[in-house]
């Protein structure tokens, strides 16, 4: 047996040991968690150390080196994370339909565990908690693969949780981190059929593209964001320039963040001045196509590359359209379904992008940044999938759950 | 640009259309299909009679040809199924969520089309209008790939459907048949990322395998059932051997057919004789353990094999077991994750084997032949899903949709 089908086995064992424990003593277990993350603080700082000093040898970004580091602050966050999963409802075992037959037979939807689901994720450490959390808060074990350079503060992390787990009586190996860091080992996981029933995976578009290219077992997408906002010829310039900029610049490295701004070309020549002021003001560049670049003169010319983009930096590319038609078009083309924004006072136009836009989340005056488990008021999130299968938009506990049917009969033959 | 990515270009650009038309649009279309497909009876007829031919020259056994011989009748149960999904409920537009946010940002999830859905079928030439009215009928396009052996019959249903698409004033383009029959066609499909939404292959265990192994684009596995009875030591025997004789062989060829059947060793005596002549009876081979073929002397000895195979044939694996555990394990290991039955008169040994049994229907005295769209109540199905992410069981026209979250605010920033 191959590592990784070991691996896969001791998961699936222990998640239905896991199941079969039930919702109590899995929000024991959380709460024992969360309670052991924060007395081994030191010895995880220590590890995560390790991992610092070595993304400083390797002259990694101060902007990754701050995604990797964590603090006693970011420690009890995580804690905080573990306890406010484990006081959220329950979503196993809701019954979701039922009906009695004609002949019958009762039949029963209700929502069971997943089972074993796969984690792949990049460099910042604190998703070896989350993920972990949402995941077995509905009955699931979970194998984590995290990236290279958080591997001491991955390793650290989940030791911790693992023992915890037995000191709660449950599996430890309801998580599993792979700290087999290697290519080959990713690859292996995503091809784990008839172990790991779900695969999702939490990073860049190189790790989404990875997985979706390879990955044989069902995978949720989740993450790349090319989100517009499009600011319509009945807009509050006000509002579209206060949006615009919260949009692009109050975070710039999440995947809810805008990369492109749409605007209609009756309303540009007034609007383009503000909007391009409170983007300067955050040290945003702007590429435009020729209508922009000849309002703004500190706008650079776009090229067509620029409209596929998602910088996740202090870029924005921004494009004049005829109509909101055209604009609609040029998110289907472009967009990559997460979210999109329209500014505008107009009914109809807000009925028209409402419906015609096809993204996970489609707004109308507000910011492309709300997408996100929390402000939605889903909790913890384990990413915001733009696939349309299972679930779209962010993951939460509740939507870490498949369904069976369970029919009663007495003696019923067809 | 490739013909496949042509092929998805325009699925895509029809589905934009068709769902901007709506559900009554739809519908109509539907019926007008139904009439057309009535309509050009001889037409259809003349065609699949080429198939049949060739079928009848490459030696095909007389079972497949049945399968692929269509009828007035058959036709006719064909335009009937439309005009079932016709008036049925348009799943499509329903708020499945809503909720107004503390900072006044109103958030309602709506039920959406999912896009273009591929179906890759083998042999029957009625899952062309089962499969496309379905998709439709949930404002999806639908690219098929039928097997080559029904490739007549499948054009002619195509192009009949596609005519009263166009006659409707909706997109032919909502159905496209690729009448290219090479497995490079198949893979390029399975591939077509970016224009495919989802991919439903429907076939026997090959095609499932192929399409897990070989698509990038999302899929949902249908169909392989190797489904078990387990008789509890608490069974009504008579009952145990109306059900296992039903469940074997009132259809061998369907996925929800029993392949396999546990008996608690303290009944095997005396329930397998009465069990063991039902299916004599039936012309079932029995293929039983050591303790099976000392009770039934006409049992033939099962090999390791015979557990995990899908016989689709008057053949069943008999095991004895020690207890319900055992019975639980070996479902665990050999169960495909289809329908799952039990047999008992004992209420803790169903509440056990209903919760601990992890497939996509559990059955309490009754027959795993009821894991049906129809006999759920769903209407037509498309395929019986033995995944967990997005629908598991039978899946129906409510199953073909996604879901958007939809944002209205007034200038919220984050």
């Amino acid at each position: 047996m191959s590592e990784m089908i070991n691996t896969g086995a001791r998961s699936k064992a222990a998640q239905i040991i896991l199941a079969k424990a039930g919702g109590a003593a899995i929000d024991k277990a959380l709460n024992a968690i969360a309670a052991a993350l924060e007395k081994n603080t030191v010895f995880i700082l220590e590890e995560n150390s390790k991992d610092i000093r070595a993304a400083r040898d390797a002259g990694i970004s101060e902007a990754m080196i701050d995604r990797l580091t964590l603090t006693q602050n970011r420690i009890s966050g995580m804690a905080d994370g573990l306890r406010q999963v484990a006081a959220g409802e329950n979503p196993v075992g809701k019954t979701l339909w039922g009906e009695t037959r004609p002949n019958g037979l009762r039949i029963e939807k209700v929502s069971v565990p997943i089972g074993v689901i796969a984690v792949i994720f990049e460099a910042r450490p604190n998703v070896t908690a989350d993920a972990a959390a949402i995941c077995l808060k509905a009955g699931n074990s979970v194998i984590l693969k995290g990236g290279k350079e958080a591997i001491n503060s991955n390793k650290a992390i989940a030791a911790v949780m693992r023992s915890a787990l037995a000191d709660s009586g449950l599996p430890e190996d309801c998580i599993i981190l792979i700290d087999n860091i290697s290519r080959q080992a990713a690859t292996e996981l995503m091809r784990l059929n008839g172990y790991v029933d779900l695969l999702i995976p939490r990073g860049g578009a190189g790790l989404i593209r990875s997985v979706v290219e390879n990955a044989t077992v069902p995978v949720i997408e989740t993450g790349v964001g090319n989100c517009h906002v499009y600011i319509d010829k009945d807009a509050d310039i006000n509002m579209a320039a206060d949006i615009v900029a919260n949009a692009k610049a109050s975070r710039v490295s999440v995947c809810n963040a805008c990369e492109s701004l749409l605007i209609h070309k009756d309303i540009a020549e007034i609007a383009l001045i503000p909007v391009g002021e409170a983007l300067k003001e955050k040290n945003v560049e702007i590429r435009g196509d020729e209508a922009v670049c000849e309002i703004l003169p500190y706008a650079v010319p776009a090229t067509d590359d620029d409209w596929a983009t998602e910088y996740l930096d202090y870029k924005i590319s921004v494009k004049t359209v005829e109509n909101i038609d055209e604009a609609i078009s040029h998110i289907a083309q472009y967009g990559t379904g997460h979210s999109e924004a329209i500014i505008t006072d107009s009914y109809a136009a807000a009925e028209k992008f409402k419906s015609e836009v096809d993204a996970a989340a489609v707004y109308v005056n507000a910011s492309t940044r709300f997408t996100d488990g929390g402000e939605f008021g889903f909790g913890a999130e384990i990413g915001i999938s733009t696939q349309k299968l299972h679930a779209r938009g962010p993951l939460g506990v509740e939507h870490m759950v498949s369904s069976k049917y369970v029919i009663s009969g007495n003696g019923q033959i067809r």
